[in-house]
This record gives structure tokens, sequence and C-alpha cells, in this order.
């Protein structure tokens, strides 16, 4: 129970300390920095280093209480925390994460060098030892995972007044305990008692005839999306985690919950963009390109394959040059509306899409793609027609959009599905497929159809 | 204090449910489906009724307890909640939502008929009234949409005998009330007390002395956003709200700010993608093309122009068809690029990039986009050599992809920066805008250097 108070003291204004901070690197006030330093909150330095050149984060970073370093390193996003760990003495660095929760400890545990963590490792009592081997040993993404073992545990044969003077015995409670956990005498949980309660009944109240039973309980195995829409769906401040025993083994909190949901969704938002992590805005050309090249190469795979697609049709096009010019509208808008049928079905919960709803949304996809295929292949075949004045070109151009945009719908539709099915996230090549599908098959359509139609 | 006990009571697994429901619906099962919706929790209604097709639907929700109708018109999507809506009698709808906290009815307002709002405002006190007012004056975004008015307000000099005496005249307290509020005469916020120091001390110490004097306060006009990074930097669970007086004018609980979150991040990938908003799975084909209409006729705007721009080449391509055959290259390489920029951009808060950093974001960019353009350009160039055997056409391409990547980082970096000062949220557009840039620009500057260097 080693959690500080984790309230502001001083809750400053990131913005405004910045230039302050500045201006006191330049000259010699290291002592002025550092008393400032020492007023401030971990979570605001934390967002000052992140702000910080390379030299000058490591100058302010070598002025922060050893103390506060370990939340600090919590704190920055990765790549930060790379550049932070990178220079400090093993030493330290073991003092600085030593201090910290066990579970935040696990958290940091893969970012430190493996003499560090043997070293912690060393440093811990049996119990804390086998919590940190149990909560390292969950998967990314699961309860266990997101798990802190910072619960209260009461007996339910006991009264209020007995629970307060328990209680009475901590200086602190841990952050977010808004309920106590009520076990028997095998640890199994039998109950929670909100702290609301306590506040609200007398002392001579039984624990036993207040708690209440059917409460959520999580799993550690379980997936943390799951957990995360169970607490937003209940407003849960804080669940018990139960073993398959019902034993309880810890609580997962809702910080600890808004932090993940935070990440999933930044990670979302980069994958999307084809990036393999953030990057520290202040690293070098060279590492942000290497983040990412991967998307780059694979969608150059697919921009050449499109390229030979279109190869192929190369007769037709010294034929009549109007196709290389109106060839990249059909690729472009299916490639859009591809992407919103995805956006969509992604926004569905994925796994509350049954057999029967996906017909449903199939035909509704396709329907909408029909629509628009007529609704803007008609705008451009008119375009097409108006520059060319061919009547069959502008009918080659509204069937080819339509049916382009059809294929779009249903490779927008069926691969976050199948990904789905495979249990996989849909992750740094579905855009690529994406594209690679609606502009090959656009070029592929509208080609081949010309061809067809169009040739003398 | 309306609020009902939060906490679920039967928690089932909702895909359990149903099928269970589904075969309800078939047979003349209204009694038993009735006794099976009354044990569940509104919040698990609600995500049922969104699974349900519109006829299903209203068969439930005809069978719900009038007593949740309100929460569950709030737990519901937009899209489901207007279906629901408009199936319900002025009167049923009236009943329904002035059961809700005055915070929630006017979260709800927007989406109420105008008599509806008419009838409940009548029949509030008139201290609900001003609040229900004010409440509904925020602008979205802002705190004071966020906020609730379920504080408890104490005086400083009490006991915590006197405290506890006094909260244990609630039956239940709030929701997500972690600490009580510390006000003077004049009903000036002058600190904070936890629920969790309440508990650890003795009924004969004094607020005054346990209290936080020096805490976060909100005020209603912040915006929302700042406050989700103060909720998530400071691991709070709620957090006065106090005017420009100092005068405790309500509470914000990371339950808001989690919903808000949540909201936001999902209308971030639908903006993204081009949709105006989410979409009920089982709306109409055509309510849905009509949502996605805005983006498919600008992007079709911004091909049109692209496709004017291969046009004035038509030339070029005509005399050697391989210029047609790569393009696409060029341009959507520099696509991809110029996004990931953007998501780069994005992921830093944009308001901590200062002068100083972004002149070094910047050249960065430039360096990663010459970088990558020398290496992919290269590869496509080797591509474009072998095809067609003219080294002159590979330079071309190395060139021409080189210098719209450079385009492409430009363009990622300068349109979200200048969204942001001019203070907006960067919208449906500028994904267009980007596309636009990169795709005009890429057969732009292939074309025009082709032109230049391989006409004979």
């Amino acid at each position: 129970m080693k959690e500080s108070d984790h309230r502001p003291r001083h809750t400053r204004n990131m913005q405004a300390s910045l230039p302050l901070i500045d201006g006191l690197l330049h000259p010699q006030h290291p002592s002025t920095l550092r008393a400032m330093l020492d007023d401030m909150h971990p979570a605001d330095i934390a967002g000052i280093l992140g702000d910080l050149p390379l030299d000058q984060r490591l100058q302010v970073w070598a002025l922060v209480r050893p103390e506060h370093e370990g939340e600090i390193l919590l704190a920055v996003p990765d790549a930060v925390r790379d550049s932070l760990i990178a220079g400090m003495e093993r030493q330290a660095l073991g003092a600085a994460v030593r201090r910290l929760d066990i579970d935040k400890l696990a958290g940091l545990a893969p970012n430190l060098p493996q003499g560090v963590i043997r070293d912690v490792f060393k440093s811990l009592s049996i119990e804390d030892r086998e919590r940190l081997r149990s909560a390292m040993s969950y998967s990314k993404g699961s309860v266990g995972a997101l798990m802190d073992f910072n619960m209260i545990p009461i007996r339910d044969n006991v009264s209020l007044g007995v629970v307060s003077r328990y209680l009475r015995r901590f200086d602190e409670l841990p952050d977010h305990t808004d309920q106590i956990f009520v076990v028997d005498r095998d640890d199994r949980l039998i109950g929670v008692l909100p702290l609301n309660r306590i506040v609200i009944n007398g002392p001579e109240a039984m624990v036993g005839t207040l708690m209440l039973t059917d409460t959520i309980r999580l799993h550690p195995e379980e997936k943390a999306d799951q957990t995360a829409q169970t607490f937003g769906r209940y407003d849960l401040v804080s669940a018990p985690v139960v073993d398959e025993d019902g034993k309880l083994v810890g609580r997962v909190t809702m910080n600890a919950v808004l932090d993940y949901m935070r990440t999933e969704s930044e990670n979302d938002l980069l994958t999307q963009a084809g990036l393999l992590k953030g990057e520290d805005i202040f690293a070098s050309a060279w590492e942000s390109a290497k983040n990412r090249w991967v998307w780059l190469a694979l969608n150059l795979c697919a921009a050449f394959f499109a390229s030979r697609v279109i190869g192929t049709f190369e007769a037709s096009i010294e034929k009549f040059v109007a196709l290389a010019t109106l060839m990249p509208i059909v690729a472009g808008i299916a490639g859009n509306s591809a992407s919103q049928t995805t956006a969509i079905i992604r926004s569905l919960a994925l796994d509350r899409i049954t057999r029967a709803s996906a017909t449903r949304v199939l035909i509704k996809e396709l329907s909408i793609s029909g629509l628009n295929g007529l609704a803007w292949g008609g705008v451009a075949g008119l375009f097409a027609y108006y520059l060319y004045h061919s009547f069959t070109l502008g009918l080659v151009m509204v069937s080819a959009m339509s049916l382009n945009l059809m294929v779009g719908a249903l490779a927008g539709l069926l691969i976050p599905v199948t990904m789905h099915k495979l249990g996989r996230d849909p992750g740094i090549g579905s855009n690529v497929l994406l594209t690679a599908i609606t502009n090959s098959g656009g070029f592929f359509i509208f080609l081949g159809l010309a061809t067809v139609f169009l040739s003398p």
C-alpha cells in the first residue's frame, strides 16, 4: 500500500511553465528549477518532459526528486520513457521503480532492462514477488494486466464500528477506494461494501446485512475491452477480480480503465494511419522514418499491383487517352465509400453482429453503394460525357462507379468482420488491403468495360 | 437527488439474452418477456434495443417499465434514441424524462420535441428550472455540459460526527461521491473532504482541519477536453465546479468524463472516414446514404479537379502511355505518407506545439519525407526502369515521388496546425483537402517533369 496522495497539490498551467523552464535552463539556476519541480505534481513534470528536446529533457530529469521518478516514468509516453531510461544507471533506475506499486511495476517491466528487473525482484517480499510474477504473466489487454492489489478485504460477521476502527489504522486509503471487499475465511469474495454505506449507516450495523452480494466480478483472463464496456455501462469506480475458485486476487479501478481506453484510442488513430507506434516529437528523422516504413512499403506493393492492372490495358489507353484521365475518379471514390463502410462496421460492436443481422447489414451496405453509385456515378458520367462527348463513355463511367462502389462495400464489410472472426485486431494491413482492392478493382472494371464497349 | 441505485442488480450476458428475446418475441409471451426486462439493468436493455430491428425494438420498448424509460433513452446511441422517441406520445415521453436528474434532462433536451420540454419545465421547482436553464445554456464540449448537481455541501466549522449524522439522512449517496464539498456561508467553495478521510478519522475531528484546500476547481465555461486531461492526469473521481465568484455550482464525475471521451473518440473515427454521425444499423439505406454524401461529394469534386490536371497532359500520355500506368503510384504513396504526418501531428497535443518546436517538427517531417522519397521513390524508379527501360523515366519517378512526399508532409502538417489556430476541429473537410493536394500535386509534378524531360 505504497500509494501516495495523488491529489494535485500545486496545479500549474503547463503551457505557462514551459517558457519559465526554458528560461531557467539557459542560465545557471538549477536550484531554482529544482525547487520549482519539487512543488509540481509528477504528472505535470511528465507532461513537460515530453515537450522538451532531448538535451533539455535530460537536464530537467536530472533535477527531479528521486521519489518522483517512478511515477513520472509511468506517466510519460513510451517514446519519451525510452529516452529517459536510456540515460539512467541501473541502480538509480532500480531505486526509482522499487517505489512503485506492484501492478505499476509490472506494467513498466517490459520497458526495463533485464538487470534492473532482477535487482528489483530480489528486493521484494515473497508475497510481492508472487504478485509481480502473476501480474507480469497476464497478457496485454487482459483484466489481469489492468488490476492492482490495493483492495481492502474485510469479513462479513463484524459491525461497521469494527470496520471503522480497522480503517482508521490506515493513514490514507488507496486511490479510488469506493468500496471494500467482503471475503470468507478462504479469501473467497462474498460481497462488496461501498464506502457510501459505511458513511450513511450507524456503527452498530453489520457488514453481512449491508453488503451487496449481487455485484460485478471480473476474472484476470477476461478481455480489458469487455471490462471497459462494463465500467462504462454500470458507472463503476472499482470492481473486484476473482480467480477460478472465487478468491479475491485484486481489483480494477476506473482510472486503470481510463488509461487503457485512452491508449487504445490513440493507438487506433495511429494504426489507421499506418504507424507502428507513437513518436517522440524530438526523436531523429531516421527513427521516425522506420516507424512509417512498413505501411508505405505495403502500400507501394499495392500501388505496383494496381499499376500492372493499368498496364494490361495500355493499348486501350493509347487509343483513347480519356481513360487515363478518368480512371482515378472511379478508384478514388470507391476507396472513400469503402472506408465509410468499414468505419460504420467498426463503430458497431463487432461481436454483437449476429448471423441474421450480418446479412441485413450486407444487403444494406450494398444498397447504399448502389444508390451512391447511381447518384455520384451519374454525376461522374455527365462529367465524362461533357468533356469527351461520348455517350458510351458516360455509361461506362456510371456502370464502373456503381460496380466498384459495391466491390468496395463488400471489402469494407468483409475485411473487419473476417479479422474479428479470426480474433485479430484490424491492424496495419487492413487499410492497405482495402485500398488495394478498390484501386485495382476500379482500374480493372473501368478499363475492362471501356475496352469491351469502346473498341471501334 | 433522484439518482437511483446504479449498481447492476442482475448482470446478464447480453449476447445470451438476444436470442432469448428473439424467441420470446415471436410467440405470445409478453408477460414472460416483461418479467425478464424488469429484472435487467437499464443499460443492458439499452444495449439490446440497439441490436434489434425497428419493429422488434418497438415491441420490446413497449414492455419496458416506465420508470426505466428515461435512463434507457439516455443510454442508447443517438440514432436508436430518435427511433424510440418518434414512437412515443408526448405525455409518456414527458413522464419518462421527468424522472431524470436535471443534468441528464438537459443533455437529452436537444433530442426532445419542444412541447415535451415545455411540459417538463412547468413541472419543475423554481430551483430546478433555474438549473435546467443554466445547464441547457452551456455549449456542447464545455464543463457546464458535463456537470451534475449531485454535490453535497457542508460547512467547515463542524465535526465529522455532525457530518456523519447529516449523511445518515440520505438513503444513498449520489454515484461517484468520493468527496463532499466544504463551502462558506456564501456558498463559496473553500475545500473538499474526501469520504476516505471521514472513514479513517474519528468523529471528533473537525472538517476545517481535515479538508483539502489546494484542490482542482473547474469552471463551467472551460473546455471539456481540458477537463478530461485533468481527470486522467490526476486520477480524479469527481471535481467541484465553481462560478466566477468562487461559488459552488455543480460537480463533474469521472463517469461523465468517460462518456464524453468515448463519444469524442467514436466521433473522431467516424469523422476521419467522412461520416456526419453514427448510424443505426437498422436505419434505411436511404438515411445512411445521406449520412455519407457530403464527404463523397467533396471527394468527387477533388477527383474531378485531379482528373483535369491529368487532362492537361493528355498529349504527353498519348505519346508515352507508361505515364498513365505509373502516375497513380506517385499520387497514392504521397497520400499515405501525408496522412501519417497528420496522425503524428494530431497525436501531439496541438496547443503544446510552440513556435520553436513547430519549426523543428516541420524540418523533421520534411527530412522524413525526403528520406522516404529517396528510399521508396528509388524502388518505384527501379520498377519503372525495369518495365519501360528508360533511365530518364526512372529518374523522373524518383524526383516526382520525393517532391510529392514533401508536398504531402507540408500539407499534412499545415492543415491540422492551421485548423487548430483557427480554433476549429479537424473536420470532415481536412482529409479531402489532403488527398486533393497529394493527388493533384502528384499528377502535376510527375506528368509535368515527364513532359519536360521525356519529350523527344
